[in-house]
């Protein structure tokens, strides 16, 4: 999004505070409201432009058409030392994802790991930002949702009924950046796709096919067929079982029981999600874990390159590299969106209209 | 391998017990040689014929370079509640995984959840066979493995310094199959690409590419490029995640530490796993999470399909129809399978020669 016209470039505090007074407008306590925004602005950060601020107006027509509980009481309804299954009593996804992931880093600490599951929550944006926050606590992280939307169909199907179900990892790492994949299981998003049709331009074999199977490359006769899964029926395996995981397990949607969010913003979405978190020192002492994943990081990089690249890089590392630089000098953003986030503010009359 | 000419069926139990005199032959104790027989006989129930029976003669040769400890120590070595680390003491990978996921059931059973590595040992056939065992405690199954020699670059990389890295993930059903994916992160296997050019056969763009970047369809040149992961960069970020979890945090071979076990038949392989398995009624009750994965199974299953498409297949459905039958009715090997066990018998000196 942030690659159309010329971007202006926001300071993280600045955004995270408007982000955090659009949703106090909006009735969220000012403590939820600032939980998002810290979230949302992560992902910003990281370059995820579509999860990030860039939602905040679906958001607020979610909340405006009644689609999220402004005083929830998320809480662990099943628990023991390493498990929970937390219900997010239909609050914002951050809200449930915050409270879920601070509670398997809490288990992991004591326990050495744990696996946190979420029902009745909402889309929680980035899946690395959750993934990743065990790493300060030197701690693996993996990350599993159920998307809000269904844009894909079972392998040999043509009924849309599995999304583009992400799943995230972050391993730590020492003076090198952790290791962080965060990939949807199909091989692009709907969004791309949508872009493409905004553009006018065609999109590559391999992203999409049509209901008798055949590649489908114009954008714009993208509701005639879906998205592919990465690796054919391999991508396909790995989306339903992210969706059993993170969906069937905790009691959350999965299959024609998920409701488009953005068809449908007043309904309950009921979304589930998963983390695990766990210590790398069961398995040896931190230092020398990270010793050797620098070893092991460097040993990547370094290795021998096509004659067109310029650099190897490891998962997660460009998102690390934006990560400073968008701390240091602020986050870029399209014109259109901040044209949005103004629409946004002067309906909301907040005090900080992004002129 | 089996479709090629007039396959001979053979009951489960005779190629059991072929397996295991073999191994004792060949010097294992009875109790390690009957683990490896039931765990690659398993792969053959399952149609996985190239992780079964077929790898005996390869095992064999490993065996005779001592690249196998056949009087290891299996062994637990660092170890809380619900995590462990297990050195395989260079034992058959069978073993060591059999131990390994014993281990994580019995942790979890007590404690709801358990993640066990391991390392130091070595091929252990298919990840299903091991991701499965937790299916009959009605727990779920996950299982990564670092693959025992390289034939994937990294992203823009042209070394050969990843290997196809494969992740399985079993999750128990009710009536229906549960269910069960088993993936390599390369779009296919070094073993296809071999057959094709036995054959005389082109393999699809998409499998493989060169050095260039561009793509290679001639298998005969196979050796001027490398597999392609799934996803392309999506699958090469995976693929290094299972790298870095089942390898590197276990103290296992990945990257150019791992031992090309075709090429070098006497080094010792330090080859690394990971196991994790956890109790479904840690989120809600075993026969509620059932009645749930059979409707999910059944909504995907019935959902509409392409015209030219019979059945749409759950993941690891297949297999599990092929191991009732195949338990039924005998394993089918074909000839030059037989043949190449043949002719170890005759080494061996066995008393069943398989004629």
């Amino acid at each position: 999004m942030a690659s159309e016209g010329t971007a202006r470039t926001f300071p993280v505090r600045r955004l995270e505070a408007f982000i955090a007074s659009a949703l106090v407008a909006l009735g969220l306590t000012e403590q939820d409201a600032a939980i998002c925004a810290t979230r949302m602005v992560e992902a910003d950060l990281r370059g995820v432009d579509t999860h990030g601020i860039f939602r905040l107006p679906h958001y607020s027509q979610r909340i405006r058409a009644n689609g999220i509980n402004l005083r929830p009481t998320v809480r662990t309804i099943r628990e023991n030392a390493v498990t929970a299954l937390v219900d997010g009593d239909n609050a914002m996804g951050h809200v449930v994802m915050t409270y879920a992931t601070q509670l398997a880093i809490k288990k992991a600490a004591e326990s050495g790991l744990a696996w946190v599951g979420t029902r009745n929550g909402n889309h929680a944006g980035a899946g690395a930002v959750y993934s990743s926050m065990p790493l300060a606590q030197d701690m693996i992280g993996m990350y599993m949702t159920v998307a809000n939307g269904n844009h894909m169909a079972p392998w040999g199907g043509v009924e849309l009924i599995l999304g583009t179900n992400p799943i995230s990892f972050a391993v730590p790492a020492g003076t090198e950046p952790p290791v962080v994949l965060d990939i949807a299981t199909t091989v692009t998003s709907y969004g791309k796709v949508k872009l493409a049709a905004q553009k006018g331009e065609s999109i590559p074999v391999g992203w999409m096919i049509d209901r008798h199977g055949q590649p489908l490359t114009d954008p714009k006769r993208s509701s005639e067929g879906f998205l592919l899964p990465i690796g054919g029926y391999k991508g396909y395996g790995l989306n339903v079982i992210i969706g059993m995981l993170a969906g069937v397990l905790n009691g959350g949607a999965f299959g024609r029981n998920v409701v488009d969010f953005n068809k449908d913003l007043g309904a309950r979405n009921n979304s589930g999600h998963m983390i695990l978190a766990m210590r790398v020192d069961n398995f040896q002492s931190v230092e020398s874990f990270k010793q050797e994943m620098d070893r092991s990081i460097r040993e990547i990089r370094e290795s021998k390159r096509m004659e067109t690249v310029d650099r190897i890089w490891l998962p997660g590392e460009i998102e690390y590299y934006r990560m400073r630089d968008r701390l240091e000098h602020g986050v870029p953003l399209a014109p259109a969106v901040v044209a949005s986030l103004q629409g946004l503010a002067a309906e909301l009359k907040l005090a900080d209209r992004l002129d």
